[in-house]
């Protein structure tokens, strides 16, 4: 997203915003029958091509004689390949993801992950708040995107965040990133505090983008200072609560399903309240579920 | 809800239970151009004999003359008074409800608290986790409800509960209740923090059951017992996490949306973990929504 997605005004009422889509542009992805995502009318095309697909005037079926996940995952990745080289595929990661119907569901198959988005497949996340006290305050450190990423570069991010790889726990995938984002060791991050969980269910572009996002609250030492160790982030900024609030309720500068994530931290932390703007929407936003 | 009402086997998914109800049964009910509630269908004769309500086939509309909540109040508590002589609305409490077609929307109408099931309406509620810490350790205070309630007399409920009252405000309501029912005064309900929102969407008999809970934390001092003052608790229990953990996910003793509570601070606690089982279902039916 950049400034010129910003919806304007002065409230960005990010709950309503994270769960707004047009579903009549879409149509069902259906596999190992259950409903799995949705296909943008513009990909109908895409898909009919591919003898792997049956498709109907509303709806999409992944080869019904693909009878096991293994084989759905050998027949989408093989087409994967060839959509990849005719360049429809942008961002390609080289991870495989569990394609479920709903978090915690069997897996129907796997899927490299810049694949899922095409699907509107919904992504399972791990997101961690890191945060410092100061007497009665709080801090978030917040981490800025880096500018090459191939989604939302430039924008604001929990300290730690990464995608549930297929096989691995939220809790690993968020101590794995906690290092390799963010120099976070095993020592520091022992106290990993399991604390919520964040829904999206939105339209972004030409794709419907669904996530479940593990929430997880680091308190962390006054005196530490996270520093960027791939290149996935630009650097950390240390926010007091009073201008989080102001980013996240009122900016465009979060990538949406973080801004989420901070609205959701300051409403379990009392920070958001019932009377303040944009509390009710909030908190019935973070309600909305992904199905 | 009795143990006949127990839905049986050793686990109890109230995330889904709590969600759980067939519409085909009901009828939509409008006001003021706002869809408010749901109308059991063999209700619909007792409504359809108002000449305030106008009847179609799928759909109740209350009096399209009433162009003021005033006006609307007015013409429901005539007709409620009758019904009460009739029989038909059980548990008459003597409080007004704001009615509102969504948590923070407009005030539609205010309708006697007993009547409100009728109708489907959603119910705002406050309720707060009473908890003390024992070292590591949570242990948290439950209330029994009064055998002689009129709604799920003799099952569990939060330490503190109520309704929230046309014109008070949750916070209010929880500071209320909490002198009312618990004999928690000011001076130890100083940090009454606000931390989450439950919902439920839950058929129960022959109403549509819609909750909206205000969620309060309040720690209390490891040598503080609640004491019940007024008659609508019959006493109160401290529970150790362990056990609070297999009440609520493996029986009916609590009410069900008093479940959720529990539910969701177990959560935001960090006791109920991704890998526990039915972390996930719970999650989920945390974030089902109320609409």
């Amino acid at each position: 997203m950049t400034a010129s997605d910003d919806p304007g005004g002065t409230a960005h009422d990010w709950g309503s915003i994270c769960n707004t889509r047009d579903l009549s542009r879409y149509v069902p992805f259906v596999a190992g029958g259950f409903h799995l995502g949705w296909i943008h009318r513009t990909r109908v095309g895409l898909v009919r091509a591919e003898r792997v697909f049956t498709v109907l005037p509303d709806l999409v079926v992944l080869g019904e004689g693909l009878a096991t996940p293994a084989q759905r995952t050998a027949a989408v990745a093989e087409l994967a390949q060839r959509w990849r080289e005719l360049g429809v595929v942008p961002g390609w990661r080289d991870e495989l993801y569990d394609v479920v119907p709903y978090p915690g569901g069997p897996v129907v198959m796997r899927m490299e992950r810049a694949l899922t988005r095409l699907f509107g497949l919904i992504n399972i996340g791990a997101h961690v708040n890191g945060y410092v006290r100061d007497g009665a305050d709080v801090l978030m450190w917040v981490a800025r995107r880096s500018p090459d990423k191939p989604t939302y570069p430039g924008l604001l991010d929990q300290m730690v965040a990464g995608g549930v790889i297929a096989s691995m726990t939220p809790e690993a995938v968020a101590r794995k990133e906690a290092w390799e984002e963010a120099g976070i060791g095993a020592g520091l991050i022992g106290p990993l505090r399991q604390t919520s969980a964040v829904t999206m269910f939105m339209e972004h572009g030409d794709v419907i983008s669904r996530d479940f996002e593990h929430v997880f609250d680091l308190e962390l030492p006054a005196d530490f200072v996270p520093r960027p160790v791939d290149a996935e982030v630009a650097g950390f900024e240390l926010y007091p609560v009073d201008k989080l609030l102001d980013v996240v309720t009122g900016s465009a500068e979060f990538k949406p399903d973080c801004n989420l994530v901070v609205l959701d931290f300051l409403i379990r932390h009392d920070h958001l309240r019932a009377g303040d703007p944009l509390y009710q929407q909030s908190v019935l936003g973070l309600r909305r579920g992904v199905l």
